[in-house]
């Protein structure tokens, strides 16, 4: 198939940015002497998960367990669920998920959640791998740095069916903070108590193996931390309007990863020369960004969400008409969550679609 | 399965309150002498679609090609596609479609959509039906009603392969207008050249047989125009916040339909006595509309937006406080990019879960 042909509207990857930006990743982590476990809730694509891991990551971290689930099954180990499994019957599924995975980690932080966990492996004779989930100001899951995070620690170390592997700690209120000096000083002050928690686990005996953290917008940050273990960093591989305008460290925009994921739309209306409907809206771009969509290499137009399945384009180029069926691509906002409205990303190079790519964890955030 | 048991997030469907929501509707449109062809793309769900025909709806609206595609495969007749339908190909898979399910209608609003349609029907030796697109005010598609409709609707009907049905006009525009009294007002300001184009199209001697439009919004207010001859209203059948605002005739919200469709979730960390993570954020909520997510029953609870797969539950009443693992249900912004997150709905009656109905066409906006 040409990349011309794909049905629109349709996720298109441009492989050879793709492919540029995961061996960027991989030589960075090497050279900062960190591993690298990258965020798998962008894509929620096991081939995407392949690649990465070829490419030198040591495994891929799930927002949740569905989509562990699913990566699992696919072959992918290394597995991080960064956020706390607390139900009954779903403790009963990660505990069936350890045994097919072993290596899987997840995040705990209640000391209730922990022994639950406990309970569970030791009744299935499984031992789960934990990192303890630390609260570095972005006010969402996590207990508190310092004393109160040494204390889950241990507690951890001497449940049953457990074993405290180390601490995570991510940062999501730094990742887009403009500007890298900025973003840098964000990011040293948000980490420095997860660092100093490690410090505090290790005088009380405890071994830190790994100390997880990290987002696309601190990739170059996080590193200089002598305590970080591994970057989990996600939308680098595919990038997105948000990470791009945030800025890198001797550039106006984030241009150490290539914009490779574009959605492809076509004119359905063309109801006045300045104007043309696209059949891409609500539902082919995510909407929680405060910026729309953007046509690449056609900048003088401007898109304006128009319901679920339009978009309204403003033309203010008139001596470049738009014509009835023509095909304009966007970048999107946000990745993760655009990424999240379609079944498959088509994987093109120079024209042709290489690969069409089942996104096969989307919609599991249960 | 009971409805405590459903893994989170997840959607959930009251189903008294859905059927009761039906029966309202379609004694509604038979007082007003109209016929309903409610819009799928709120649900994009085979199941609710038949129910839908089972309680007196002539068929369903479908936003694509692609929806319409899932419900004629599974049995649904009386289709109707409110998107111009473009590109070759898709006009390839749109004679398959009609040769398939024959009633199929699409709308067209230029000429040189009419031709190709004609051509590929034509070369099939199949029947497309046809409804003219026509813009009543929501600057998306639609071409210019009055002679030029007319004009576009007698090419129609000399076209072979080709048969003109009638008008389509959606006044997207007054769907959300706060106020029933102004609503009526831009509605039938709106609506008020489509009946012009009915009666001009007449007058030139072309057969009228439809004229769909409306709104969940203006349900009983566009039934009010004579000319028009069925209602496409969707969300009705399970409602979200930004419609139950916009009032009703005789009440502050519109209560005319029950809220039937909630997001359950779960808390998954309480990281203080006044803050507690839910597991549900952007990938469990649509985010379009500017007002968040209302947890139902609990009124002391507000949420805002942390992420992909997070919710943050501030807590204004601290005598009940939030527990760990406690399920907490919403109701949705906006139902239709909400439910197209979900691969399923399940369908609840008093705790018990009497179906899990497939989102069939969930991301088929193609």
């Amino acid at each position: 198939m040409k990349r011309d042909d794909i049905p629109t509207p349709a996720l298109v990857l441009d492989l050879d940015r793709f492919e540029r930006n995961l061996d960027r990743m991989a030589a960075h982590v090497t050279r900062a002497g960190k591993n690298l476990r990258p965020h798998a809730k962008t894509h929620r694509c096991p081939e995407i998960a392949r690649r990465q891991i070829k490419a030198g990551a040591i495994g891929v971290a799930c927002a949740k367990l569905g989509e562990a689930e699913v990566m699992a099954a696919e072959g992918i180990r290394g597995l991080l669920i960064t956020t706390e499994v607390v139900p009954a019957a779903k403790i009963e599924r990660l505990v069936k998920l350890v045994r097919e995975a072993p290596d899987t980690m997840v995040v705990v932080d209640h000391a209730d959640n922990a022994r639950e966990l406990s309970r569970a492996a030791t009744a299935a004779g499984a031992v789960i791998n934990v990192l303890v989930d630390i609260e570095v100001g972005g006010r969402r899951t996590g207990i508190q740095p310092g004393a109160p995070a040494v204390a889950l620690a241990r507690e951890i170390a001497s449940l049953p069916g457990l074993r405290f592997r180390g601490l995570q700690g991510y940062a999501g209120q730094c990742a887009h903070v403009m500007g890298w000096a900025a973003r840098r000083e964000a990011s040293r002050a948000a980490m420095a108590p997860l660092a100093e928690t490690r410090r505090l686990a290790e005088a009380a005996g405890l071994a830190v193996e790994i100390v997880a953290g990290g987002s696309t917008g601190t990739f170059d940050i996080d590193v200089e931390m002598p305590e970080l273990t591994e970057l989990q960093s996600g939308s680098y591989c595919v990038m997105d309007i948000d990470y791009r305008r945030i800025g890198g460290q001797r550039s106006e925009a984030l241009t150490a990863f290539e914009m490779a994921l574009t959605v492809v739309a076509t004119v359905v209306s063309v109801p006045e020369a300045t104007r043309a409907m696209v059949d891409a809206g609500l539902k082919a771009f995510s909407t929680d960004k405060p910026f729309p969509p953007e046509a690449v290499e056609r900048p003088g137009i401007e898109y304006t969400f128009a319901g679920d399945e339009h978009g309204r384009l403003a033309l203010r180029d008139p001596d470049r008409p738009l014509r009835l069926g023509e095909r304009i691509e966007f970048f999107a906002p946000h990745c993760d969550p655009t990424i999240n409205l379609y079944d498959r990303i088509h994987a093109v190079r120079q024209g042709e679609v290489e690969g069409i790519w089942p996104v096969a964890a989307r919609g599991r955030s249960d």
